[in-house]
């Protein structure tokens, strides 16, 4: 008797493993996210209730698991990686895990690959371009004058990123005219590639204030005087580039506007960045 | 005397604790960075080696302390994280952890922000588009006709990227003519933002040969027949996109081209994407 009792009891423990399983909602892809909560989790429990769920989620056909991991839940990193999951990325606060569970070929989505930058072009009616030079980094103690630049942030426009950059590093404020041109780099930072933006502004005050942290010094230079630097006459893209905004100053050239649309699909603003000019005409 | 040579053991031990630590070498702005390789390592000789590793980096005034972890090594995760490193990024095989030292601001740098993608304008001399029927995702099903569209690789160039996609969907040969647009958009892939870029290509080959796993369809279609799509005129990014297109193929505008400059720094080659009419002219 106490036999049999015991062997219900089991059975019946049994059924409930096998029926708790981790939260999900369907993707739209044919997969499953789960999204912890930062709520502790002891590594064992969760790794049957892993291995459950994805016995489950086996038999209906799913493709892509996504398990969205707090940071505060490290020790259940392991357990998911020794039941196939692998790195998909990761932010400070969270890594996203995958895990392909089909035997056809993965068309789970690559992560992000690029860094978004800027440059600021920052010319006067004097015919005067706004200039800095950088405390540290490439550029740090080398004498040579450049323009503003910085790094896009998350979830920024780029029309919006360089009016930021300007401000904070000079003190200056701008409006956004024009991409004038822009470079795509590989392998810039770990095994990331680089989108770097020049920006056309136009000044809308005048007074420098440079960065403390920084910026070494920044003025008003003439044009001329910043385009024949031997740093930028030296390097075939900074010269280039240099052509290029003294074309855009003498009004021989159109750059991308930015035209604010409705994305067709999520209904979000965005901006597309287009040749206006040519476009109207 | 052997509780004397005891602690004399023990002193030597601490000794050669305290003086080994992981290998790591500097970088270029005051920190260091630490490469571990798969070979496997228990989690609590990891985590008495990144204390003792910690104290010494702290003492030489290190600002950033970068972990590059292969994904063999998910076991020393933790022990990371209880030493006070983050998440930088992750990628399949690792995961990149930092931990900024000192009491000043963090200035370490921001991962990948977005994702890269192109659209494909292929134009033949009888005025007609190619277009395609996706066979899943937003379009599947739609009976809408659109470019080839596809997201950039890892290290490829945004050019190179337009003829593979052409290829892949269409079996099409084409050569990458100019970038006509742009467009940003955010929180298009998890929290990550989005670039996508009109590329007009020039036909090389005219034998459709559709892909069979992602296109239901492909044809070469006369252009107004695209253009006034109910679809694409009910959305007025992809109607503004159809008129740029139309004036570009009608000899108007002035997109961006490719032109090959080697990076100032890093010697190494990049495309510089810039209105080369108006510069040249």
């Amino acid at each position: 008797m106490s036999s049999s009792s015991a062997s219900h009891v089991s059975s019946e423990k049994q059924t409930q493993q096998v029926e708790r399983i981790l939260d999900a909602r369907n993707d739209d892809h044919g997969g499953v996210m789960v999204e912890m909560t930062d709520e502790s989790m002891d590594a064992g429990l969760f790794a049957s209730l892993l291995r459950a769920s994805l016995s489950q989620w086996r038999q209906q056909g799913k493709k892509g698991v996504w398990i969205k991991m707090p940071i505060e839940l490290v020790n259940l990193v392991e357990p998911a990686v020794k039941e196939g999951f692998y790195y998909h990325h990761a932010e400070a606060k969270y890594i996203m895990l995958v895990h392909w569970l089909p035997s056809i070929a993965n068309t789970l989505p690559a992560s992000a690959s690029h860094r978004v930058g800027i440059g600021a072009f920052v010319v006067n009616e004097k015919n005067e371009v706004l200039v800095v030079q950088e405390k540290s980094g490439t550029f740090g103690g080398t004498g040579v004058w450049k323009f503003p630049t910085g790094v896009v942030d998350e979830g920024e426009d780029i029309c919006d990123a360089a009016v930021r950059e300007v401000k904070e590093e000079t003190g200056i404020d701008s409006k956004f005219v024009e991409i004038l041109a822009f470079r795509q780099s590989h392998k810039s930072f770990f095994d990331k590639s680089d989108l770097f933006f020049v920006c056309m502004m136009q000044p809308l005050s005048f007074d420098i204030k440079p960065q403390e942290a920084e910026i070494e010094a920044a003025q008003w230079m003439p044009y001329e005087e910043y385009a024949t630097q031997p740093f930028v006459q030296k390097h075939e893209l900074l010269r280039y580039i240099a052509d290029v905004c003294r074309t855009k100053k003498d009004g021989g050239y159109s750059g991308f506007s930015a035209v604010p649309t409705v994305t067709s699909f999520s209904k979000k603003k965005s901006f597309l960045y287009v040749n206006r000019q040519d476009v109207d005409s």
